[in-house]
């Protein structure tokens, strides 16, 4: 470390008052920290000698203080220490991830007011996070924030992977382009929601992915956003200067806190290969442990639902399309399509003949599940409510106990029970959050009561109280607050709709998955873009696992539901791979029986792939391209593989085995697209072959665009390899 | 009843298309409701032949809905009905009410968009109540009201007794000026408070007092206000003419309703004689029957506690001023005024030394009110987390269950027990309403495990999340809420800067008590107005009891706390009579042990006086000036009479005894002003007088500005009254 004094108060704009410098582990990076000569707090870093974030500004700026955290700071004193520790993830992609940092922890005095800040750096292999500390003192005790001031200085107009900036959702496609040309492809960048709210033409969300025209790639993002608002992040275009925007309550303002407290960790992890991108695991580190102690019950999921059909439109969540009016007592006159929870009797009501959540379809679900293994079963729409969700600002919206008619709370879970399949509770809040909380204990002990130990929970539609927002900090509070009562009650959760993850998940590991981003759904809503999944691991995947369903084997939307004329941009090889792209422990198939009868042979790889992993090796990868990953399955010395391409014309995928074991026996079943494979023309064309494979082997495989290829390697012994041929 | 129909197009602008009248079950009142050329509904209304609201719009303006609900109506249907009945409140002002009304239920018939909307009248021998309702329909489902638009039309330049339109507060004193002054008198009438939010320089709040240049005296209120924003009225100062104006969220709506539903009622209660104002019971027979079937545990209660000493500065709810910082695990290095619940271990913490809820001081209360005959004790201050409550917008503010230090739950429950006294619990939210629906259910099982089974609730500060107000449709759902939830528990709820009440305790009689106007606190705030006590019963009673928290002996604050220089601005003899004026369930006697002991010839009216009536009889009033009641004792003989004053020098009230029967012997106790008495100057001077009185006596009391009189009237045997004067 060295120390820069300027001697000469003549020179003081020029240069900076103090600064010093600070290097990771292995040297590749060095960051620099800085006090400009009004005070200002800046940093910079650099990746293998280049810069990659030029010096930029630090700070908080108050509301009702006229001095803010930005300016007039000196050093008061400056700490630094080396961590380095392995620890083990409840479930994860590894089964040990090693947490190694230098750390420096700066503190700051404002002489004008007499306050402390102290910036805390911690510098890994991978990249760089730091936070804000507001410590316990006089001057700063209950403060609210207006904005966080923190830069992001670009060294260059690079290649940007981004979604718009928006306080309510996260539900975007993402767009490639210039940072330069943010502004001019940000209206367009934007789809419909049932809730969004923009707030800048040039702002974007986290976790951002990046490229720079000499092929460094950046990603910035947070980790440990706890009762914090969202940060986004809003680009001066003409300096190319990122900065935190944080998501505003009904008033505006960002956040009231008190010290001693800190801000989510900023991140930014930078690498010349993207493989390393995806393998960072600083996010997690940037967590505190688990703060659950018995883990045990904890357990990763394949599922199953009755949950497309509805997203298509073949089945309805509502029981009725509407309900009886008139006098009362009196036989129904008319139908209005609004309902009251304890006051509509629902068995008085004409069904709509479309009911998803009924019991006969429901046990069809169960035994299909049952027949091929699947752990779980999600049922949506069993709840009374859905004839008038989200959209109406209703208060009392859902109770989540009282069952339709025709779905039997009891007999469901007893006959689940019989087959050996857990029920997985869905609770669709339609973002009346009080009324979920006033219910939440309730709707636990429900769960409990009957085998359910894992919820679903949804935020479609405006926040209730109107004014408040998704990311918001009340918002995320109550995000924080169903996981960690879910906890005491053992139940892991499945948010949807939710605040984005930044690898709370160490913390929580009930968190057992999150949907925060366009997920299969859209799928059946328009489409997403072919190269949608080879971006979401590099953006979304930073914070934590996705719920995104993946599993769909019949990409005409319209043979599911007629009146539906999206389509699946997709191949089915393409669907097989998501399982191993896509990181969780929560892996649904989200497709109908009926689909996956159809090709029991391609459904035989979501049958055998695991959902924990003790290694995990990223063999290809390039934002928005293609990713190949291999993972080996949790205390077995089995692998599975998977590749997503996102190219125009395909791509050759060339991997080679070294993960394997050279002593072992391996049979390979890959599962790839055909050579007229195309997600929109031929998306259904798939080859699968079985070969033995080994250490030395090596695979060139071609990937459809929107295609891919996925591969079960399992250890065998030398007699079942007979007769195969070798790769 | 007559039909007007314009028989001429050429007339048609300047008379109504139709017009009918209706005339009270006594024919004092008649109202005329009409539509005019233009389909917009209007109604007025006549006393004894006079007009009292002139020709006023009816209409509800929706959001996002070009039509609205304000013209273009013609009638449907009109169906009239007259309802008698007398029925019995659980604890009240009279053993038995007569609701008795003409009804009159207009459904209007919107041609564009199809719609119908009832607006229903009920035409009291007190006066007018209506309603809007929303039938369930096709084409008004979830609508959002843009604006209620209610009018008024005052038929002069009316005397008012108003207080400011204000989102958050009602903590205001009165102001009497003619209407056209209001916008003049606007910011003189506004004193500071925790949390206010205004709107418009002549908003006025209900219950608003009135009293024409020719003696009738007229009432706007509302009843049954539930799941609905509270109403204020807003005037249009050039034309003297009321419009609604509700409390809107934090997006500027002013509620979310779903089909059918009803708004509450408007309320407008009209005599020529004041007392019949304050007999009314209109307002109550406007809610519904109790919904609460086994009352037997809802019990009036008269109570001292561990509260004014706070109020006046003396002691704290606080535990400590501060809590120390610095390293974990040293010695306090310092202190700051911070602390966080679950984290700060308090009994490491040095006490302030004036902590109010402390064990030995909280047995003295006990003691004092076990020995004097009292029910309950209420302790604040008792929790932790006073030392950082309302003004952070601090969501885990309190958490309902944790005691100070020197505060022992179960020692004080066994010492209570053991004197026959109950205590009552005290829940401040600060304003953090979803943290005090998180912790709802375990607050209200630790209160019933520690023997508690009524509670004092408190708003104070600005409602979090931000951008709500107290007044708002989604805060009246909280309190409603919390009221519902306590019957479940068999909790009595005495709700501080809730909502004022619209008479809902017909319908849930464990709300024995609000506050929601200025009470006697300011007194130690700076005072208030000594003619305060003569209003309150004409504006904020309407609605129902208030914890006013009266019996302050000692005047001069700053006897009870140096530092304070505040006055109360009451005679001795005014606090006494407050028991009697001020009618409620819930009484306190808030002064200070010490204070009674002084005067305990005096005290011996608050201990003597009863809380529950089968009789109230209003001998005397005038807003602002003067207020005599007499009350006869729920199931006794004993009557108890009090008079409040507040004129300048005072007035002679002038009443008989002719509600006495005839066939008894009572012994009346006379607390009245000495005649050097003065609120300001002399307010501990006071007479003591025995007498014996019958159903002929006369009584001609002078009483002081800002004083009154107190009088028990003791049903005894003919022996009991030898010796004694004959009034």
């Amino acid at each position: 470390m060295k120390k820069i004094v300027c001697l000469s108060a003549l020179v003081l704009s020029a240069c900076f008052v103090y600064a010093q410098e600070l290097a990771s582990p292995n040297g590749n990076f060095k960051m620099n920290f800085s006090l400009d000569a009004s005070g200002t707090a800046l940093y910079s870093l650099n990746y293998k000698g280049k810069a990659v974030i030029n010096p930029s500004k630090l700070g908080i700026d108050l509301k009702n203080d006229t001095n803010s955290l930005l300016q007039g700071f000196s050093i008061k004193s400056s700490d630094n220490k080396t961590f380095d520790e392995t620890w083990q993830p409840v479930w994860g992609e590894w089964k040990n991830i090693r947490n190694n940092y230098n750390e420096w922890a700066v503190t700051l005095h404002q002489n004008k007011g007499d306050r402390d800040l102290i910036i805390r750096f911690r510098l890994f292999n991978d990249g760089l996070g730091f936070r804000y500390e507001f410590p316990a003192q006089k001057n700063l005790i209950h403060f609210v924030i207006k904005e966080e001031r923190t830069q992001f200085a670009m060294t260059g107009d690079h290649t940007a992977y981004w979604i718009s900036g928006d306080y309510d959702t996260q539900e975007y496609d993402y767009t490639t382009s210039k940072l330069s040309e943010i502004r001019g492809k940000f209206k367009e960048a934007r789809s419909s929601n049932a809730s969004q709210t923009s707030f800048s033409e040039t702002a974007v969300q986290t976790s951002l992915m990046m490229k720079t025209a000499d092929g460094i790639y950046i990603n910035l993002h947070e980790a440990a956003l706890i009762d914090y608002a969202c940060m986004h992040l809003n680009l001066d275009d003409k300096n190319l200067i990122f900065e935190s925007w944080l998501t505003p309550d009904a008033k505006g303002d960002k956040g009231s806190l008190q010290a001693s407290c800190s801000s989510p960790w900023r991140t930014i992890i930078v690498s010349d290969d993207a493989r390393a991108i995806l393998a960072s695991n600083m996010t997690l580190n940037l967590n505190e442990p688990s703060k659950i102690k018995d883990v045990s019950w904890i357990k990763p999921v394949k599922y199953m639902g009755v949950w497309w059909e509805m997203i298509a439109g073949k089945s309805t969540w509502a029981y009725t399309d509407g309900v009886p009016f008139g006098t009362e007592g009196t036989a129904a006159v008319k139908e209005v399509p609004s309902i009251k929870l304890g006051q509509t009797d629902f068995t008085k009501l004409k069904p709509n003949g479309k009911h998803g959540a009924n019991n006969a379809h429901v046990k069809e679900i169960i035994d299909f599940a049952a027949k091929h293994g699947f752990g779980g079963v999600l049922v949506e729409g069993w709840n009374v409510g859905w004839e008038d969700w989200f959209g109406y600002h209703k208060d009392y919206v859902f109770d989540f106990v009282t069952p339709y008619p025709d779905f039997d709370v009891a007999g469901i879970r007893e006959y689940a029970k019989s087959k050996g399949v857990k029920m997985i509770m869905h609770h669709e809040t339609s973002g009346s959050v009080r009324n979920y909380e006033r219910h939440l204990d309730t709707a636990f002990k429900f769960m409990k009561a009957n085998n359910y130990d894992a919820v679903k929970t949804g935020y479609v539609g405006d926040i209730i109280p109107l004014g408040n927002y998704h990311y918001g900090q009340w918002m995320v509070n109550h995000y924080q607050y169903v996981i960690e009562k879910a906890a005491t009650y053992k139940i892991m959760v499945n948010a949807h709709e939710a605040i984005r993850p930044t690898g709370i998940y160490r913390t929580w590991p009930n968190m057992i998955g999150n949907e925060s981003a366009r997920g299969t759904e859209f799928q059946a809503f328009g489409g997403s873009k072919p190269n949608h999944i080879t971006l979401l691991p590099f953006t979304r995947l930073i914070g934590g696992p996705m719920d995104y369903t993946p599993g769909i084997f019949e990409m005409d939307v319209s043979k599911v539901n007629p009146g539906n004329k999206s389509h699946v941009n997709s191949t089915l090889a393409n669907q097989l791979a998501l399982y191993v792209t896509m990181y969780s422990p929560l892996q649904m198939a989200a497709d109908l029986p009926e689909n996956y009868n159809r090709f029991l042979d391609a459904f035989q790889f979501i049958k055998d792939v695991a959902l924990d992993w003790d290694d995990s090796k990223y063999l290809e990868a390039e934002p928005g391209s293609y990713i190949t990953v291999a993972r080996k399955a949790k205390g077995t010395n089995n692998w599975f593989v998977g590749n997503v391409t996102g190219i125009p014309g395909g791509k050759v995928s060339e991997i080679n085995f070294d993960f394997l074991d050279a002593d072992k026996n391996y049979i390979a079943t890959i599962y790839s697209d055909a050579k007229t494979a195309h997600y929109k023309t031929n998306p259904q064309a798939y080859e699968i072959k079985k070969v033995v494979v080994g250490k030395k082997s090596k695979l060139k495989q071609w990937a459809a665009e929107g295609g891919g290829y996925a591969i079960s390697i399992m250890e065998t012994d030398k007699a079942a390899t007979k007769g195969l041929k070798k790769l």
